[in-house]
């Protein structure tokens, strides 16, 4: 299942009056659209042509210092003290854009590179013109199987990994097993890349701490301004240590110069006297109720052998279709319906389980969940394979 | 001579008080802040959640359609006929981007790929991540050479080639020159990259019609806002035969997912009703006086035995330092002097001209190009050799 096969499906999504639990798109309910409007006259009022003009690769200083100060915080508040210079920050054009430029630096023809089962679908499109062999390390609900990471180890360039709230399964890793990892990785060697793009969308509480903040010498650190304020302004960040960092900012300076300084200017603005200790309680407030209404959703809807998970945070959550089900096979039938979602089987290196889906609950209202979800379970009962029985709908019901 | 030793060098030009010549830093006086402040505002108040969401790989529909129909006006109006269908352009995170897609689908390890001599450098760095071996195909001031080409063209993926007002010579293409690089490159079967950055910034008559133009199906062509409105909003674009375009945008959607669809639909705004047709006069027309205040100074305070050209346009002029010198050991007595540039050798893939340097005329105004040309031509004076005599200033003065 290649990218543009993806990118296939996903356009019969964009039909219109579509209800779609596809995208990984955050609430526009979310925007800060005043904010920003102010953020933007201010920018150009006071400091327009610097905002205009070239810049420097590593992003704007300001920007920098906040987001190792925000991060340590952070990561104070879970409990581990981490210290950042913001000389070992580098922005980003997304978060995505640091998956490009580490695939850059870290990958060679054939290189192993690790990652979940599954893992996020961008990051395998990022690294893959690179030409690495991917080697999917088994996974569960509490994270990465560190047994098996040991067993293939040997010659990795990198871990990656989405301790919180992963995309597409919307797991997190438990303490004990970020523990394990950290250990492991640190004792076999292996560098870890943490991409981090939802750990501020907890509902009832703060994810452990990371695995930077463990060994910040061995990972890498990702983050993202796309969640928590607007994912149409491009803005990420790394965190690498200084050993690497110029590495990546020549790969940075060679992909698209540096990010935009505008968009940079209008954040660092936006940021100013804690608007985020202020503004995302309201996103996870939000998203915490339509998970609920999701989860309810799925409870009254679906058919008895229909699995999924309750995530803590984030945006997703992973299902699982009946036994000899495909979730390729059930899209067209559940778009006929006017309800939309990714087949799991995007999200693999190799070896998809290809029951599973995500759902997003975030982009679609509570009332569109409800009727999203119905739409989904009908399409399930008509999509059932005959030899469940000739009366699916009832059966499974039951 | 490799990107962190320029970057190195660079660093030395942002003192405080320096008059830079270095580099290609558009001038700030022409950046439309009121146009750009006032498209915000609409664009958040009319359209905001849809500017600061997730957005197709592709760019803004308006955009796209806006950059077709441009340049097939342009086209137009410089003799030939070009039909671009919108579904052909692919906007980028700045032109730079661009560079790095193209490496991304078309070079491969050790594949060979031919620039002029020189080039720029920052495309030299978008493609060395896919690791090619570059062949310097001969220039003059007219441009490539086209039986060097015929003679290096075996088994190359593309050419590289800036027509307009190349950076870093400022030179331009003569119309038979493209007529017959067109032919040739079609008859050798190697694909042109022609990027194009520089073509609005003519000053006293339109160039000839691009290469794309003449052979749409054997070129991708490459264009930028950076030059016309701003650079700080990193917006490019590319145009490229629909047997590629699926390539070049599937690796787009890795290397960022898509350029800020805020920034694309600013820009949209700006652009309406003919703004760019009355605003690019007045950077051609202060750059033109700009030129001609560097040329002047140049006559009035350089050594004899200094050379440099007179560009039709753009924004740099090439200069070459008497036998025996050397712009690199000449930089740092510039900076003592509080006058910057970039050596030449940082734009040949090989075999570098030591002798060398690319002069930006746009970023100082004319009073600071006066001051700065006078402490270059001292700087330069105090360098030469001994050999050159026991009274160089006097000497090369005569």
């Amino acid at each position: 299942m290649n990218p543009s096969v993806i990118r296939e499906i996903l356009k019969v999504t964009e039909k219109p009056g579509i209800l779609s639990f596809a995208g990984g798109l955050p609430s526009p309910r979310t925007f800060p659209i005043e904010a920003f409007a102010a953020a933007c006259a201010t920018v150009l009022h006071t400091d327009g042509r610097a905002a205009l003009q070239y810049a420097a690769s590593e992003g704007y200083a300001p920007l920098r210092e906040w987001v190792a100060a925000d991060l340590g915080r952070q990561s104070a508040l879970a409990g581990l003290p981490w210290h950042i210079d913001p000389a070992q920050v580098l922005i980003t054009t997304g978060s995505q854009q640091a998956l490009d430029l580490i695939a850059k630096i870290l990958i060679d023809k054939d290189s192993k590179v690790l990652v979940e089962t599954p893992t996020y679908l961008g990051a395998l499109q990022a690294f893959t013109p690179m030409e690495p062999v991917f080697a999917s390390v088994a996974s569960d609900a509490e994270g990465i199987d560190v047994d098996d990471l040991s067993a293939k180890a040997a010659g990795a360039r990198f871990l990656y990994v989405l301790p919180n709230f992963q995309n597409p399964t919307g797991h997190s890793m438990s303490e004990a097993r970020r523990a394990a990892l950290s250990a492991a990785a640190a004792r076999l060697g292996v560098p870890i890349v943490e991409d981090n793009p939802y750990g501020d969308l907890w509902f009832d509480a703060l994810p452990p701490p990371t695995l930077t903040a463990r060994n910040p010498d061995g990972c890498i650190y990702m983050g993202s301004f796309s969640k928590t304020l607007a994912p149409g302004l491009r803005l990420g960040f790394l965190v690498a240590p200084k050993s690497i960092y110029s590495k990546l900012l020549q790969a940075k300076q060679a992909a698209d110069l540096h990010t935009p300084s505008f968009n940079q200017r209008i954040v660092a603005e936006v940021l100013k006297d804690g608007f985020i200790e202020r503004h995302v309680p309201t996103i996870r407030a939000l998203y915490k109720s339509q998970r609920d209404a999701m989860l309810a959703a799925l409870s009254r809807e679906m058919p008895a052998d229909v699995t999924w998970n309750t995530p803590d945070g984030g945006m997703f959550l992973w299902a699982r279709l009946p036994e000899g089900m495909n979730a390729v096979a059930l899209l067209p039938r559940a778009v006929e319906k006017n309800v939309a979602f990714v087949p799991g089987a995007a999200f693999y290196a190799d070896n998809a389980d290809p029951r599973c889906l995500r759902l997003s609950f975030v982009t679609a209202s509570v009332e569109q969940i409800n009727i999203g979800v119905a739409a989904l379970a009908e399409a399930i009962r008509e999509s059932r394979p005959i030899l469940a029985g000739n009366e699916p709908a009832t059966v499974e019901a039951a």
